[in-house]
């Protein structure tokens, strides 16, 4: 099988212009088949700051209501979505930018309202991608770019957790290519220590979860992210790694995650 | 050759909840290859108030700066496309959303800035519009939707009109199909009183018109509709009408543009 490289990326490099540069160009120097996928930044809460909008918290997590989701689609299918693709055909990577909505390539199901209801959000299912049709768009030699909005079939867009969009896309395309994930991070990968660059985790197994919660070496926001690699690589997916993002294009960088 | 239908929909439609919703529908019937082209609408003039940006004019020309670009790119690209195809695709129809910069579709060119700096504006050339790329999409059963927003080819976004680009996709694709182009309108099309429906021109011909506008039949803002229209029958489009977005489905409505 052919390999396919996925890369998520998020906050950091879209907030950061050189960042952002530097991401563009390794990006469009990898070779092969590649998916790019984003999640949001700063400028969705700096616009709903402007535009008055509240952040609706419920037990402490974000709800998505109508005006958010209205003001997430603008920013992220719009405004990010296009300018990354319009960075990266200026590099010769022949981009197309997706929303989970366009040929209906990811349909995901709105949440549960019980026990708490989040709005508009989306959750992946084992038949949400639409894998054939994105195969036919690599095949021709384009990019998929992604952003994290995604539709339930009968005409809402929803918000989808970007992480988990870039797992359900490399278990689905698991089975027509040798998929490698790439979840690009602030950091060098999993740190022992995590005010020290130096002190990289070179390799992460499932077996070493609670014992590396436990020691605080995995804290509460990659947990989830972490889950996302051990289920992905549970299902076929070659490799999953978690890098700095200039690091794209060196190999043995970043923390390899294992079963 | 395989037909082709190519609809331009503008802010009357996008505004208006049940002429949207019918639109969705009856787009959804038609037949055979189709793309569509959409505006604005007022989402844009009313978030540009909810932020507090001003509207630059010179000349009394609306001018694109980068703000208004920004916000351009969020509506039209995002919310508008991304609306309009989560709600074509429950109606069956696989729509793919697009803007010019997505796989390079639509690449425009900046306008001088002079004599007057229109800012971020993409003009149309004879090569702007990738023909093959567009027919790949259509012979896989996809419907592109066009936002209009195009790119340079550097990296910067452009604003573009959307009857522009509209005429363009016709022009480009009267190669490979026989195009019929439908610009839906407010009105059942062109009227000799524009305050009685009644009064439809069933076709107008080119040779006609300094007389129409000199009775003040075509008024300013249709000229350039109009202009486009017979480029486009010159160019080897096979049909233009103009005609109210409820006439859609219905043959002999509206007004034939003929040379």
């Amino acid at each position: 099988m052919k390999n396919l490289t996925i890369v998520k990326i998020g906050g950091q490099i879209l907030d950061d212009a050189d960042l952002f540069s530097e991401f563009v160009s390794l990006f469009s120097q990898l070779k092969g088949e590649k998916i790019l996928v984003h999640g949001g930044g700063k400028l969705v809460t700096d616009m709903a700051k402007q535009l008055g909008l509240s952040t609706q918290l419920v037990d402490g997590r974000r709800i998505t209501d109508a005006a958010s989701l209205k003001l997430a689609t603008m920013v992220y299918a719009g405004y990010l979505n296009k300018n990354l693709v319009a960075q990266l055909q200026s590099q010769q990577c022949d981009a197309l930018g997706l929303s989970g909505a366009d040929a209906s390539l990811i349909q995901t199901q709105k949440r549960p309202t019980t026990p708490i209801d989040f709005g508009y959000v989306g959750d992946l299912t084992a038949t949400s991608i639409n894998a054939t049709r994105i195969q036919q768009f690599l095949e021709w030699g384009l990019c998929p770019v992604f952003s994290a909005i995604t539709h339930e079939g009968q005409g809402q867009l929803l918000n989808t957790n970007a992480d988990s969009i870039a797992a359900a896309l490399a278990i689905s395309l698991s089975s027509l290519y040798d998929v490698n994930l790439i979840y690009c991070f602030d950091k060098k990968g999993v740190l022992q220590d995590v005010s020290d660059e130096k002190s990289l985790i070179a390799v992460v197994k499932h077996s070493e979860k609670e014992q590396l919660i436990a020691a605080g070496v995995i804290v509460q926001g990659m947990i989830p992210k972490m889950d996302n690699a051990w289920s992905a690589l549970q299902q076929g997916v070659q490799s999953v790694t978690i890098k700095k993002s200039s690091d794209l294009l060196n190999f043995n960088t970043g923390t390899s995650i294992q079963l």
